[in-house]
């Protein structure tokens, strides 16, 4: 697991709530965003405009069936083969219906699918390659299978059953669960969270076709405001007259060292010309394991890191990436930069270990902390990215402040890692100063508490045998 | 694992010995093929030779010390802190030392590696990408790491004691065992051959660098005249006027299914345009494990069925690969067909299952037995190559022979096994009238004989439950 660095910054910005932000800087829908006015800054906005990154395959794909047609979509779906969706499957739906997967029309056919089990990479039509190195699948039973039969669409629907989308052209083919997950994750080892949810009981048989989703993804969780399209970023970006764009994603709370390099981050691209860098800070919101902070609670603690001023909402656009998530370490940081770029995204911050985790059995990282930069900075289809691999911070006793780690002088900086303060939160102690803005932990001890209605139970930090 | 197909052709070409071929049409010293007089047919050579496809990399890689230089690199060698290669090692160092994996030039640094692992394909400085499937990659232990202290480079010594070569320019990384398992296999399931032989009680460590190999490597089992080299194979190709080679990877006994498909691939190649298609039967030498036919074994059967004109030595060049096998499918059969194309080969020809094997625990090919073909025709880097995916052979009841199969009337085809031809070989009873050339089929008997001194003993042919 990453251990997380700790550091403090003094924070010169003013503060603001993410709810006003949401209000004045986010694009609530696609159509206003679309239709945003850019008034006195307009010449300005033409150049930037066409210095956001293209997307993969060159535009941006979206499924959505056009608003007028909807109806008459929700009655074709009804009458096709049915294929019930988990939360997983349908947090998929959202993620292709909205292009983050570009040029992906659809779950996944065969050829996608052996290609980014084996090369992390798609080969387009015209020769050129994208990088897809997580599979995009739909499973199915045998008995799902057989429903279907001669059908050459199915419609998905959610767990309430409503029709979600439509599913044509569609392709067959076995579900080699054991590869998958040896090639995705680089271990067959039993407790592997997303392949116990979504993988292993899941049906012998990929369903892959085109997409035609009825409407737009909502969870109804009152976060649904932050889950902004590529499109939608796009036009954030555009409005802000961004001529960079760096993202930063995250799953876990936003503590000083975090906050220092990004703000950091902002700096070195201000000296390396650039005129209006934009922070895009992105949670990912869709599943995670069962020990990582709950994304509503994220959000909370991501809102007070604003309200706090550690981060300027003036150059962060904060948003929720819909993607659930692998822990896939090195091949799954390649799906985290490459749905960036469709998002709009040229620069991506890399930290250590990035999508990593504990070994499931043995007592170890399961991946070589450095490998997710290194395969990150040679993945194919990524070569447009500009790879900023993080900066290592901790807490510098001979200043008495957090600073970025000096390798000259080790014995100087002192590290806390996310076990430690997983740890104080669950305690309710304090850590130390400067680690993370009281507000934000406040919302991380709340957190913990909410688990634990008998809160004085302490709990034991592991020692070391 | 690959059903065989089983099949029958006349065969209309004159009979001759692998022993006259190799005195006649092969080139026995690199030295000798590279001095070739081509005669009155010099003008066609440079059209041909020209038209052989070009090494990946743009350049044969050839490591091999000079020979006036050979006893100063030994004397320097023996100066250096030493490392012993198994067996598999020293048949890499052999792969590498002849250029089959251009353009690496030595055991791979920790780039390559993870390249390999996660993308199948090496980029080049020139942007360029080369593919690259399966780690070639030398494990040292930790004490052998300690005794290298802060050498720069080493050297490499084989099982008596030799030195073999000098190791450049070091670099020394973790061995991720069981990623490197699971990414090349796609299982980490015990009783994989390789992994268990080279693997699983290898070294934590991998030591790359750039390889001096003091002399060419040698078996001396009376088969090294059969190792012909890239540079060597293409001097053959070009001395033939080839202006198409075709090359066929096999790890067993030929038989006339084999035989069909390779005398129909030569003419579907004459039909398509090409004056002078070569045939290249590349027998895999290297490691292979116990239950396959040892590689002296399969050259006199390879040997007989030359002779008994089932091909014709005219068009047909037959050398030794000197790869160790993976059985690692999908993966391995791109490592197979991109040595091919470095010495010389811009056909390949692709089996059901290639490289495959049965699981080491459940009861199913490891394999989807087309994934293979399919992966192959994806593979970055090896778009040069056309591939020609095997047509499937078996017995036409209707006919009373062999031939390709038709599945507008499947019932009237029938098939043999792998394991059927085995426990017929290992029973000293006949196959199907036409499945292999008699001289062939009892090289494969005797073979078995000579395992089992008791040889009354009938083996039981296993029987479904």
């Amino acid at each position: 697991m990453a251990s997380m660095a700790v550091l403090f910054t003094k924070t010169p910005y003013p503060t603001q709530s993410l709810n006003k932000i949401a209000n004045t800087h986010f694009a609530p829908t696609r159509k206003v965003s679309l239709s945003l006015s850019f008034g006195r800054k307009a010449h300005r906005r033409l150049r930037v405009s066409s210095a956001l990154i293209e997307p993969d395959g060159g535009k941006l794909v979206e499924l959505l069936v056009d608003e007028p047609l909807r109806d008459l979509k929700k009655s074709e779906a009804l009458s096709l083969p049915r294929i019930m969706l988990s939360k997983i499957d349908l947090q998929w739906v959202h993620v292709l219906s909205e292009g983050w997967a570009s040029p992906l029309r659809g779950f996944m056919r065969e050829s996608e699918f052996l290609q980014t089990l084996h090369f992390n990479a798609l080969r387009l039509e015209d020769g050129s390659v994208v990088n897809m190195s997580v599979p995009i699948v739909l499973a199915i039973d045998d008995s799902q299978k057989h429903r279907i039969g001669e059908s050459t669409q199915v419609a998905l629907f959610d767990s309430e059953n409503n029709p979600v989308a439509i599913l044509k052209d569609i392709e067959i083919y076995k579900h080699p669960k054991e590869e998958r997950i040896a090639r995705t994750w680089g271990t067959n080892a039993p407790g592997l969270p997303y392949a116990d949810e979504a993988i292993t009981n899941a049906g012998n048989w990929l369903i892959g076709g085109e997409l035609e989703v009825i409407a737009p993804i909502k969870y109804h969780d009152g976060l649904d405001r932050f889950r902004l399209s590529p499109v939608e970023l796009r036009a954030e970006f555009t409005r802000r007259n961004a001529d960079a764009v760096f993202a930063f994603q995250l799953r876990n709370p936003v503590h000083n060292g975090h906050a220092l390099l990004m703000t950091d981050t902002r700096h070195r691209l201000l000296e390396m010309g650039y005129k209006n860098p934009i922070l895009l800070l992105h949670p990912l919101g869709g599943y995670t394991k069962a020990d990582d902070v709950p994304l509503s609670w994220r959000m909370k603690q991501h809102e007070k890191v604003l309200e706090d001023g550690v981060l300027d909402p003036e150059t962060t656009v904060v948003s929720i990436f819909p993607s659930p998530m692998h822990y896939a370490g090195p091949t799954e940081v390649q799906w985290h930069a490459k749905a960036r770029i469709n998002a709009g995204a040229n620069f991506y911050i890399v930290g250590r270990d990035p999508a990593g985790m504990g070994h499931p059995v043995e007592k170890r990282d399961l991946y070589d902390a450095d490998h997710g930069k290194k395969v990150l900075s040679m993945a194919p289809g990524l070569e447009r990215l500009n790879i900023l691999p993080f900066k290592v911070a901790a807490y510098d006793r001979t200043q008495g402040k957090m600073a970025f780690f000096d390798p000259s002088r080790p014995q100087d900086f002192l590290f806390i890692s996310g076990t430690k303060m997983r740890t104080l939160a669950k305690n309710k102690e304090n850590p130390p100063d400067g680690f993370m803005c009281p507000g934000g932990w406040k919302v991380l001890v709340d957190y913990y508490d909410s688990l634990v209605p008998e809160s004085n139970v302490k709990v034991a930090e592991a020692v070391p045998a």
